[in-house]
């Protein structure tokens, strides 16, 4: 049994959608329970709109919210009783395997790095998204949580990226590229120049060079490393087109009269192809690196994407990726102090 | 008449290409002169090919070419004799108003700040690439010449990209963003920090704060300025992206029968409503504060985008841009000489 705290209070859509998508997720899976934490009366409410496993949910009750706005680091010292605060101290008691929420992304990062703690030789847990390509889904890191990373800080997101995709996600040697303005070693900014030969002598990753931002969608590489404030454009900018477009083919097609029996028509086909470029069925970004599992969800995360999000903790925590991601940096460690 | 000279001999079409756009151009407008630079002989012959007004297109030799991944430094100090060290020599001459390349970016950035020159208090020319957007089109700067760029470097951006986008698109008191990873003041890596109270504290343009990469496909702000990695990385993604969720679209309507048919339905209408995504029709990126026009597009350019960047110089040149921007600096200068 995987017990997974959900931040009932956080997102758009909480705490209505997040408790939809509890619901759904134990619905699915036998293997989940699920403690939503928030304030128990609106909590309650929203529950008691479905049919469910009694045993599978279980309400944690906590007073306060952590707006979408508020500064993080405040937030999380004052607000005590806050769903994100509460959520995370049971993941640090060992009460909950995993935190999902889909508010405050600051201070889900602030709470992750204070409360749930980093695993020992982790400089910075990166925010690591999947995000949707022609040819699967690749992994985004660092895609927003800290600025300003050093070349250090890129090699951990690489070797720890390189876990997630291969464990969880299941592709073999992965291939990890880093973002970069053009595909030869001597292009790109500071960052990137220093990083670079630092890849290319990491042995346990599989480093295929550059990646320019025009690949990703192709699929390009499976782990995509950068810098957070080019991770989070990154992540932003490829919701954002891939909205507009869709809704553009949609208004399109409803222009004239003979389009629209033309979308009739392509309406089934065109729906399942475009289906692989939805974000929300690939759940959330986990913070690799902690001693726990802290996942975050898109602020507008629907019940379809907290439910993926909550389900994607099983196989997190089966594969024991914390315990892969500090023997891998043991073993770095270990070759650093040898030399 | 204004005189073009036009690299013959740069991008991936080359020549053939090239030379078709620049046919193109002057069959559309009369008060346009090309200079087509490069090799003679595979000049001419596929000027051959074409009726054309004699002339509006006149062939400059230069036996060089300059390859797209050469460094550009090197290049431009050695191949004396190449299309884009020929051309920018006109336009530094004043034999022409204005240059247009598909060839090695780097190289024509290059040889636009050695060649051509910067205006006189323009710290770093950056590349203005104009993208589509939901509601029009957008001015991208820097897009993608100098990276690790200061605060002072970004705040030339906006005033030259205000400057650009009023008289040039037509858009009065354009609204200035600064690419953000957040909405709030607070929010961002240090160079944004540092940037935006000068962005707030700038007389003479609209800023109006942050804007996240979501928002710039719904046409968020009409100049966007950001640091040269950000703005090639965003400018790389947006089209990847695009070009990407075209082709599935297009997949999705091909893959079963009753798709098809839908697909000869909706294809005029969602033609014309895609019309406003493409990129090639809004011509290249110029490279701004120099002392002549310089203007590249994609290396991928075809015949029509060769021809828009083309027009693109008469109302650059018309509007005499060069004169505001350096008007508008030099008014700066005073103004910080007072202080």
């Amino acid at each position: 049994m995987i017990r997974v705290a959900v931040d009932a209070m956080g997102g758009d859509n909480a705490p209505g959608e997040i408790v939809k998508g509890a619901v759904d997720a134990v619905s699915r899976r036998k293997d989940i329970q699920v403690l939503l934490v928030g304030q128990e009366d609106a909590v309650g409410q929203e529950l008691s709109k479905y049919q469910y496993p009694k045993e599978q949910i279980r309400v944690v009750p906590a007073s306060e919210v952590i707006e979408t706005e508020e500064p993080p680091v405040n937030a999380i010292r004052r607000k005590k009783d806050s769903s994100i605060v509460v959520a995370m101290n049971l993941v640090k008691k060992g009460e909950a395997d995993a935190f999902v929420s889909a508010g405050n992304s600051g201070a889900v990062m602030v709470g992750g790095q204070l409360i749930v703690g980093r695993l020992k030789g982790v400089e910075r847990p990166p925010f690591g998204a999947l995000i949707p390509t022609e040819k699967g889904v690749s992994l985004l890191l660092d895609s927003g949580a800290n600025v300003d990373a050093r070349p250090s800080h890129l090699v951990q997101f690489a070797r720890m990226g390189s876990i997630y995709m291969e464990h969880v996600i299941g592709i073999s040697r992965p291939r990890v590229g880093i973002v970069n303005i053009g595909a030869e070693e001597e292009k790109g900014n500071a960052l990137v120049k220093e990083t670079f030969p630092l890849l290319k002598e990491c042995k346990d990753i599989n480093f295929t060079g550059s990646i320019e931002a025009r690949e990703i969608p192709h699929g390009g590489a499976d782990v995509i490393v950068c810098e957070a404030f080019t991770g989070n454009v990154i992540l932003k900018l490829y919701e954002g087109t891939g909205a507009t477009l869709i809704s553009m083919v949609k208004k399109g097609m409803m222009s004239t009269l003979r389009s629209k029996i033309g979308a009739l028509l392509v309406k089934p086909a065109l729906k399942e192809t475009l289906k692989a470029f939805d974000a929300s069925q690939y759940g959330g970004a986990p913070l690799l690196g902690l001693k726990g599992l802290v996942v975050k969800t898109h602020g507008s995360a629907k019940a379809t994407e907290v439910s993926n999000s909550i389900i994607q903790c099983v196989t997190f925590k089966e594969q024991q990726i914390n315990d892969k991601i500090k023997e891998c940096l043991e073993a770095e460690e270990q070759v650093t102090e040898n030399k």
